[in-house]
């Protein structure tokens, strides 16, 4: 029942595309959802997809684009003139698909294009939406909806509704507004579908809907429509006034979006890039966590490097560098990943930082003793000096339970100042805990063995 | 107009519930959302909940218990009795929702809760629901939807439609099925709206419709209704008859849960845990990365051992051993981290294999380029050996583009043997790298200085 794009698939496509065949270019596309074919043109070079692009219709082809990825849409875009977009693509979209792809294009493209909208009220629409700051519930909404009067009677409402649904594609949500456009609530279809036509809206409607203002995060705005179980979301003006809705459809792109992020960030890759990018773009996005890395390396050189003699003396002490370093770096990282999810879903509980970090504490202990106990009765089997096997057991134990604090702390207090606290997870506890492991390790080993 | 729980609204809400004010507690709850009150029981004793909840009317009561945390959730329910559940609780829930809260009970009082349900269709559609394995279509879909025949006029359908709607609460689609209940298409409310009410169904349905078969898995679920952007998919048999339907507020969880899963592991943490679960819960999910570690950590004593002699000629080698072992691990993790976002989006491209690697390759030569020249200048200006100096660029260079190759190649085979390629990015991949790491720097040691 599913479509699934093939190489095989791609292949017939292709040839049907260089040589021509109308006939099975069609049978290939035809039944095909738009977002499968956009998913197809993200593969094609350029020329094909113009091809390709002839035989869809007006409302499909717009649909198509909305379903492909940004990079290969822009280039295709751009290789089209303003006249084509504005009538071909734009007319067809609703206004926040309109905007976000009118956004990607080059300044002057972009205006060319504006003033190439035939239809004025739709133009009006989405430069209002190009002025929202991108992550803002104004630049997610769009300005179709659907919306009844307080004062209008059931047969009016069902009339205007009538209208107004030629123009949107999807009824979710019939909002309520008062004459100053107010929004005041939303009347349920079930509503409509149950009562005489005669009553007064004012009378029926729900007086209880969520809605945000305009600039609420974007985050913020995925929060409340996935807390509240919500398929759309009004948004309003500082008035109250009802400027537009966001579907659930783009929140949750935001939802993987912000999810990606999270995941590279812990990966230690600082934007979402895609094994499919060039490798210009790929090793950029890598660089700076080695770099922080290779600073961390450099650190731990510098430490180890105070400890020469001893090594000379014992060079056994060099063995377990890698262990202590390591267990320093993976225990920060634990608690780290644990409290920025947490902090994402406002699931951290009412305790105080002291609390946290005595709870944390406890986990580190445990974690410490199992650990350092393990390592302890591997080295009495396999390493004959009393005092080597205590020093590791004792700086593991000791390294594990400050790297679980200090993975603790640094995201609760970068979150106190409004800096991201997924930038902590990767590279940077890591490689702190890396270069404190090394200086742990070395003190007692002083203490108990050189 | 969002509510925010704080500790101060707690403390106040514990007080009125301690002293039984009827007022003080009304006031504070009344204009909550379901929700929104879910996360307050999360935070109380049972017996204070077991207060407030009185004073909620039957339909939010049950709301509110399918906002609740699981675990909460399943310490409230267990406090009550059968009849309790019954009558105040499953009655008034969706199929769906009321059979995610009867799974999470014990066997015995399962089984007496569904004997104590009233309406018997609903204890049917609760029964049914209950076979489906966790994790698919079948489990996460609702019985409550709206269907209407083809050979119906609207004005039938209409009429039907008003005796359904009671039942359920929120409209998304209207399903047009034939009469032997097989899924044919859709009726978009746009259409009833725009349609003369004599109109025959089967003259004015939109035929395409996605759907899925009970059995799927509910990853793919999700992957549809994001690809296809629908807030409802509905469910069928093998016989293509209609037997739910799916709301995206489920997938979003759904979405959210797969997220997190991957962000855990990529974090060495091996279940999805909270920073409020307890210091055994936390401890546990996180020794099995400590554990690999520890291994990873005691191989690469035993390679350093092997080269004891070495080292206590030249100490200086030491000094690098974290860098080398460091920088192996970070550049594998960002390699399968991208192989796996990948293969979670689908947006690997058609390459092979071998032209992955490729790539890849030339990623790691970037990045190993610049890495090595890097702390070649470093050891130039700090360092006075031109044989350590070496080693170390020559070593890190070599070890960047394996660990690149090996984060890559991994997560690939994993995938082919359906194996969870997520499972590559923590602890196996690093612990790997670092082993690998400290072979190679000491094998090209030999090479140019030792």
């Amino acid at each position: 029942m599913q479509f699934e794009l093939t190489k095989e698939y791609l292949d017939e496509l292709r040839l049907a595309i260089k040589s021509n065949e109308e006939g099975t270019l069609l049978d290939l596309i035809t039944d095909l959802h738009s977002a499968d074919i956009g998913e197809i043109l993200d593969e094609l070079e350029i020329e094909e997809a113009k091809v390709l692009y002839k035989f869809l219709d007006a409302s499909r082809a717009s649909e198509v684009l909305t379903h492909m990825e940004e990079r290969t849409r822009e280039d295709f875009l751009e290789s089209l003139s303003a006249k084509e977009i504005a009538e071909r693509f734009i007319d067809n979209l609703d206004s926040d698909d309109a905007a976000d792809l009118l956004i990607e294009l080059p300044q002057p493209l972009k205006e060319e294009v504006i003033s190439l909208i035939e239809d004025k009220q739709q133009a009006q629409d989405i430069v209002d939406l190009l002025h929202f700051e991108e992550g803002t519930a104004g630049a997610l909404m769009a300005k179709e909806l659907i919306a009844v009067q307080a004062n209008w009677t059931v047969s009016t409402a069902v009339k205007e509704m009538r209208k107004q649904a030629e123009m949107i594609n999807h009824v979710y949500t019939v909002y309520v507004i008062d004459d100053s456009e107010v929004l005041i609530g939303r009347l349920p279809i079930k509503k409509l579908l149950l009562t005489p036509l005669k009553s007064k809206i004012g009378d029926i409607y729900d007086s209880h809907i969520e809605s945000v203002h305009v600039d609420t995060d974007q985050e913020e705005v995925a929060t409340i429509m996935e807390k509240y179980d919500l398929v759309a979301l009004p948004v309003v003006d500082e008035l109250g006034r009802l400027l537009g809705r966001i579907t659930i459809d783009d929140v949750v792109d935001v939802i993987k979006e912000e999810a990606e992020k999270d995941y590279a960030l812990a990966s230690g890759i600082s934007s979402t890039v895609e094994s499919t990018d060039s490798v210009v773009t790929l090793t950029r996005a890598r660089l700076p966590w080695l770099l922080i890395g290779l600073v961390g390396g450099i650190l731990g050189a510098r430490v180890i490097e105070m400890y020469e003699g001893d090594l000379q003396l014992y060079p056994e002490m060099a063995f377990f560098i890698p262990l202590i370093a390591a267990m320093g770096g993976n225990a920060g990282v634990q608690s780290s990943a644990i409290i920025v999810q947490g902090l994402a879903n406002n699931s951290l509980g009412f305790t105080g930082m002291f609390a946290k970090l005595s709870k944390e504490f406890l986990v580190g202990l445990l974690n410490g003793f199992v650990c350092s106990s393990l390592i302890l009765i591997y080295n009495i089997f396999f390493n004959d000096s009393w005092g080597l096997s205590l020093t590791v057991s004792a700086a593991l134990f000791t390294v594990i339970i400050v790297a679980t604090l200090f993975g603790t702390f640094v995201p609760l207090v970068l979150d106190k100042y409004d800096i991201d606290p997924a930038l902590a997870t990767g590279p940077f506890i890591t490689t702190v805990n890396d270069v404190l492991g090394l200086f742990i390790y070395f003190l007692i080993g002083h203490l108990f063995y050189i």
